[in-house]
């Protein structure tokens, strides 16, 4: 069986086979890339006249930055996928007639689009008007709609293989019915909120969201050389192809470091990769270019709905979360501050100090007894396993302790830290993590699963 | 057979039959009127605060107006839609397994929904940024592209059936292949921005967007009751009613005329409909309560998608042509200025005089001597039509006429007019043409067409 779909060709009498479909994507996602390259800078004036842009509270010079340019990156993403939607489908359009067209393979693709055209509608719609929390939890849910609808008609799988462990417990596996949709409902709110708030400085959003789209892009050639249900993960690649040349133009222009052309970046991210020590060295002498746009939240509802849209409709829901380790760390460390538990102030990115150009942890104060119960006690537990660091005043009631983000608990084990080294750290942090993933996702998974 | 499709239930051992799809729709169409009531004016500070206003330039207080409503509707309606999706094919669900879940159909639903999610954002992302000109027809383009090759999949009937007068040249009937393509997409393309050209005064775009939707709700209902293509046009409906129920929440927000409740605006549009002078008599005392809210080109984007769709998707798209035809001769009359052979100012719509607090039409000047030959034509044409009145400069060569709407024209036989007046002489002037497309579409068609 090929790896890839092929359409066969006659050239000159020999049978030629290509994987047109793989092609024409490739070609697309690099169309994405440049067409992204050449209009940010455009777009860049249309926002600041519309008075869409944000102050960059992390330079000395405070400078205007144009918000919000994941709506360009999403829309070049969507025109890149209404583009390629009808390229797979080319061979099976003679079959119309016959009406043995696959239905439920086009209807995936219209339902992915859907989902995501939703997403980068709601977080424009926020990045312009700043809607409530509570919009940011339920219109996700309901753009999962059709997504849970599709996987209903087309799968309707909702077994769960056991791990060895529990299988004289429970058995070899288990069906967890309407449960598994609800799990699959929850990942595309959890997905489109958990890169939101692990955000705040140049480029990390971006950053995040190419190692997680990468991670599946690796997965999923991993699991087509494997021969593991090839059409599913073909699909994902279909659809990560165009959004990481969409976004890695997008990263161009919000990454904060050295300016150097496309292939020295390309470089640079290896070192980042192998936490070259020369690479600091050099940034430490270079002039340093911060960000020329931020992404606002629209990019990152943009991704984490693709990340979701992917794994539900490419079956592998679960490893897409093992890719979000950090952004999980980040979710369950920050609980006590998204419930309300422990005062949460409006943002809680670092504070920059001017005088030194340094990052320093930002901070959140409260009184002890003003607490409720639950509060007191995550104050506790997170003070007594050195997850924040507290300052007592002198009536020994209020406290002041860092902000509950892992940005903040970064600077926390290295002291003051420059912007763009924050983020190396960072982005090195998830690399670790997505090696971790695939550590668990594969040699480790013979412990736990019957794999071949 | 029935004339919607019903479920059936078991009651007390008896056989019951319902159109549960239609009842729910209707449920779901009156709870997004609302849900629009209850919400626009909520949105209205976030709006102000957002910097999303415009100025009423048609008041003597030129008050400060939130605009881009048409993303409240937009989002509504999509909601109302996304909620829909699974009843129609609740029977259907326990087919799923034996592999013949009608996969065809519910792709027509999805794909529509993106057509319309595209648009909704295309617009909203046009209020914010103001984008160009051509973005505006390029981008619908491609918006309908999933639909084309939905109809491509489902249908792809490209055979078009000749009026008799043509058919001892042509045949019975022709197939057009591709270029029944072209013109859906070029309907796509037309229909948003038409309904966007006509605007310009309290009320009319809404105004005119439920008078189409209300026409193509009758015609599909006629179409049931004749028999003809029912799954079509049931589409169509499950689709126009929750669109009419968003759009009537907005339409009590944007509309400009005498406050009364929702009942008695419902008289109050059927006494515009027989043009009651009792009616002008009852306005020209009462204080006039002007829109709230401004619709923006979302709602006008949002609105054409929705006609172009149920046309495409519901097989009659030229019968929702034929309820264009305000909107088209619009078109044919700015055609000089649009393509500016003679200069067009930014904004066409009429010119307001505070100490009368009528409407003036609004003028553009130019030199003769300066358009170029087709400019020259066209301006000569519609000088000798008397479709302009023109104004000579004293050196013969500058004119100053009216800017080439059919809201100047409407003014320019009435003379200075109020503009809730205006806006009804428009509306009533869209029903004529509704009447109009109705007696061409049944009682003429005999004429051209084999009918039974």
């Amino acid at each position: 069986m090929p790896l890839f779909h092929r359409f066969v060709f006659d050239v000159l009498g020999q049978s030629v086979s290509l994987p047109v479909p793989l092609l024409v994507n490739v070609a697309i996602s690099v169309g994405a890339y440049y067409a992204g390259r050449s209009l940010i800078p455009k777009m860049k004036p249309i926002f600041i006249n519309a008075n869409l842009y944000g102050i960059d509270m992390n330079k000395t010079s405070k400078p205007k930055i144009p918000e919000a340019f994941g709506v360009v990156t999403g829309c070049i993403f969507l025109v890149s996928l209404f583009l390629f939607i009808p390229v797979p489908f080319l061979r099976n359009f003679s079959a119309t007639i016959k009406g043995d067209f696959p239905h439920d393979k086009f209807v995936e693709f219209i339902a992915a689009m859907l989902s995501i055209c939703c997403m980068i509608l709601l977080g424009f719609a926020d990045d312009v008007l700043n809607l409530r929390w509570r919009d940011k939890l339920y219109l996700p849910t309901v753009a999962s709609l059709p997504l849970l609808m599709v996987y209903y008609t087309n799968f309707n799988s909702t077994t769960v293989i056991l791990p060895k462990l529990v299988r004289p417990l429970l058995g070899q596996s288990l069906d967890i019915g309407v449960l598994y949709y609800v799990f699959m409902g929850m990942l595309a709110v959890f997905c489109t909120n958990a890169i939101n708030i692990l955000a705040g400085i140049n480029g990390l959003e971006v950053c995040q969201s190419l190692i997680i789209a990468g991670s599946i892009v690796l997965f999923n050639v991993l699991e087509i050389l494997h021969g593991h249900f090839s059409d599913a993960h073909e699909f994902s690649l279909y659809i990560m192809l165009p959004y990481i040349g969409a976004t890695l133009a997008l990263w161009r222009y919000n990454r904060y470091c050295i300016s150097l052309g496309f292939l020295n970046s390309a470089i640079l991210a290896a070192r980042v990769a192998i936490l070259s020590s020369q690479l600091s060295r050099v940034s430490r002498c270079a002039p340093a270019y911060p960000s020329q746009v931020f992404v606002g939240d629209t990019f990152n509802y943009l991704s984490g709905m693709t990340f979701a849209v992917v794994g539900i409709l490419g079956h592998f829901s679960k490893t897409v979360l093992l890719f979000f380790i950090p952004q999980v760390l980040n979710f369950v460390y920050s609980v006590p501050q998204l419930f309300r538990l422990i005062p949460c102030p409006r943002h809680r990115m670092p504070k920059h100090d001017p005088a030194t150009d340094l990052l320093h942890f930002s901070r959140t104060q409260f009184r002890v007894d003003e607490l409720n119960p639950l509060g007191r006690f995550c104050y506790q537990v997170f003070r007594h396993l050195r997850l924040i660091r507290c300052e007592m005043d002198a009536d020994g009631k209020t406290v002041t302790c860092n902000n509950f983000t892992i940005i903040n608990f970064c600077i926390l084990l290295t002291g003051p830290i420059r912007e763009d080294r924050l983020n190396r750290m960072l982005v090195v942090f998830q690399l670790l993590c997505v090696a971790f993933a695939f550590t668990i996702r594969y040699p480790l998974a013979h412990y736990f699963y019957d794999t071949n």
